[in-house]
């Protein structure tokens, strides 16, 4: 057995050397989106080679078409087999004048609300994946050895679409296939209480353009008798829902699911305030499905979302066109065993039913990936919900996600792995923004958090 | 009595030096919409002062906040007060390279189609224009004096808005009051059949922007219990027509007149192509409101078109945004009495009531005028009409037209006067585009025809 709670002492003992390893890392600027960076996230790939190399793992830099993935391997592990992902690159810091610090000057600041490690990828990811390797470094100095043959995959162009991820798992999934795969990407439930992700939904991009004439008309000389775009397409996108706010599509809502009761009965028991949610955009009242909470909406309940419209003339002023065409791009969230590929049927062959006269249809396909929902059966999330709520005191829930993490989707698809997803960012901390910050509560918690779930596995 | 086929004969004998006049204004670049371009409109204006006093009138410059208007009046004139109303300022020109010749190098072209004159104006409004001034000028000098007491304004800025005209009008309503206008700056039915426009529709702007959350969301995180104003915007379009193509609003036809007989019967004999005209544009069914012909719906019946819409991302590709605000532009086509005023707050009473929670609404007033229908009691609609018969051989139709003339809501307005709209354009004239021209039948025939009109009148 491993001594766990020698682990634990080390890692509190450890916490100022492992914030300044942390402190490190964030001073490299791994933007992945804008090319002026590319040295610093090649940089970093090599920072996070070195010290997983200084620690026992056999980690090498592997360059791509863009920037480098790093993947590193216990030596003869044993145990379960895990694949823990993680990525080093960051968002872009502008606007920099909305920062209150040098956003890659990381400093450990006393605010109201605690100690929080600020800076440009404290908890998106550089934090959050720190936390991992720290429980890493723990075991191998306290006992010699890792719980579990864990194999490391961390990826520098996450903020930037990831386009070399598939091509890399496709070319060395063998390499990479584990039983599990530990993401750690996602945040808390709220600053005490842990959580599990097991629900993302998937995406459905479509979009259309309704043309009438072939030509821009005057609404005086035409108007009537020729067909406008703009309301065709509006009468079409409104008879997407009916009253009750659901998707009126045939079929829609064959292979959604009923949510799970034990899963019903955790999102129950987490009061979530709508009011507060909504509020804060200045909303108040739950829109959408009839009967089906804010909650259960965001994580569990298909949608279809207008994204953009746009047709005529849009600019100041007033100009009486009937316009040519008109435009619309349409998103749908997936949940359960809806399939992208029968809903992109089923829409396209409404709008083209229902289209009149005269008019044609363009249709833009823009992605679709099916929901992701992790089967709890598996033993290593109850365990690992054990052990979350152990070490913060307070039981960990299973969420969902309203949007998705797409190397997820891969995962599941391309090496067969399901993802067990825990994270211990939390809603305030302005990832993506300016003043990103992480908890140094999340960052000691978090790293004793993975020690106690490895353990565990 | 007056000697009109002395007058007809002289008109004919003086062709060519009518043509030499208007190639004279035809070069005169008084594009009333450039800046660069605002001494021109004062010689096109000058011009017409000096012709105009050279045959007798009493005319001046009359300088305002923009281009000058030109005013003329019949010293000591005897019979009816008539009004003619023309302008002189004319469209830009470009797309130069578009043009086969110089847009102000005017000239006469023989065309598969017969004679034309070439050049920017010909037809809008110069060379509709001088058909009066010409028939004013063989009066002059066949019988010494104009058949009727006629009153000029010719105006330099139609082609740009018209912002002088209105407070010109108020400034000098006792001057300009008469007992009925003529405008010319309509066209015929088709080269063979000459025209009086009876029906101008009216027109209501209207803008409507809806906003829900006070920024942009991700679609991901709120999607669903979040309002989507594109949704709400393309809802409450949706509901403007019923399934029979006619406008929902409540009381929107109730002013709305049946076609009169006469003017019914006119429209059929017309034998209007509509596929024909659609065909022009790329389509073939006419669309709008059930049970209305093409030519029906143009002229008579009222309408309500969307001219432009936008909301959210618009861009290449697609993002998954939820926006915070959408925004339409709608114009209605008013007919008959409708009132502009009862229609607008109707409309924004619809929306009002028909807008869910959280969302709110702004309106922006784009102008609104009544519809224009002329008494055809009045004898003179007759008896332009036999004129207009005679000289063209072929009996002379009552017409709509579904845009609008302002000038003419000013004059029924302001003035308490109707108009009498007779103009020999025809469809192919290509005003407003390059290589506009007017058939030399138009503009001896047009000088011809008002000859016998005033004389008639």
């Amino acid at each position: 057995m491993h001594d766990l709670s020698g682990v634990l002492n080390y890692i509190d003992a450890e916490r100022d050397n492992a914030l300044q390893r942390l402190f490190d890392l964030l001073r490299i600027e791994s933007i992945s989106t804008d090319p002026a960076y590319n040295a610093q996230c090649t940089a970093a790939a090599d920072w996070l080679v070195d010290d997983l190399n200084s620690i026992g793992f056999n980690a090498t830099r592997r360059d791509t078409d863009g920037h480098p993935m790093v993947v590193a391997h216990t030596p003869g592990g044993t145990g379960p087999h895990l694949l823990f992902y993680g990525h080093y690159d960051v968002q872009p810091v502008d606007p920099l004048e909305l920062w209150h610090s040098d956003p890659f000057a990381p400093a450990l600041e006393d605010t109201a609300l605690g100690k929080v490690i600020r800076g440009r990828g404290a908890a998106d990811d550089k934090g959050q994946l720190m936390t991992f390797i720290e429980a890493c470094r723990a075991f191998k100095v306290v006992s010699g050895e890792l719980p579990a043959n864990i194999t490391i995959l961390l990826e520098g162009e996450e903020e930037s679409g990831s386009p070399s991820l598939v091509p890399f798992l496709k070319a060395n999934a063998d390499e990479l296939r584990c039983d599990l795969a530990l993401v750690c990407d996602t945040g808390m439930w709220n600053d005490k209480t842990p959580a599990i992700c097991t629900m993302l939904r998937g995406m459905l991009g479509e979009e259309i353009t309704i043309t009438a004439a072939d030509k821009d008309l005057h609404s005086g000389m035409f108007g009537g008798p020729a067909q406008n775009p703009i309301r065709v397409l509006t009468k079409l996108l409104a008879g997407l829902h009916d009253d009750s706010g659901r998707v009126t599509l045939p079929g829609f809502y064959d292979d959604v699911p009923p949510l799970p009761e034990q899963i019903a009965q955790q999102w129950q028991s987490l009061e979530f305030d709508a009011s507060e949610f909504l509020g804060a955009v200045d909303l108040s009242v739950v829109a959408g499905e009839q009967n089906h909470t804010a909650l259960e909406q965001i994580w569990s309940r298909p949608t279809c979302e207008f994204n953009g419209i746009t047709g005529g003339y849009t600019g100041d002023g007033f100009k009486t066109v009937l316009p040519s065409k008109a435009n619309c791009k349409i998103s749908f969230r997936l949940v359960g065993q809806q399939d992208p590929v029968k809903i992109r049927q089923s829409f396209r062959q409404y709008i083209e039913s229902n289209l009149p006269e005269d008019c044609s249809v363009e249709f833009a396909d823009h992605g679709a990936s099916p929901a992701t929902v992790m089967s709890i059966d598996n033993p290593a999330f109850e365990r690992a919900r054990e052990e979350l709520g152990r070490e913060w005191e307070t039981e960990a829930v299973y969420t969902g996600c309203g949007g998705s993490i797409p190397v997820v989707g891969y995962f599941h698809e391309l090496l067969g792995m399901e993802s067990l997803m825990i994270g211990f960012g939390l809603d305030d901390d302005q990832i993506h923004s300016p003043n990103e910050k992480y908890n140094l509560s999340s960052f000691v918690k978090g790293t004793r958090s993975w020690a106690r779930v490895l353990a565990s596995l």
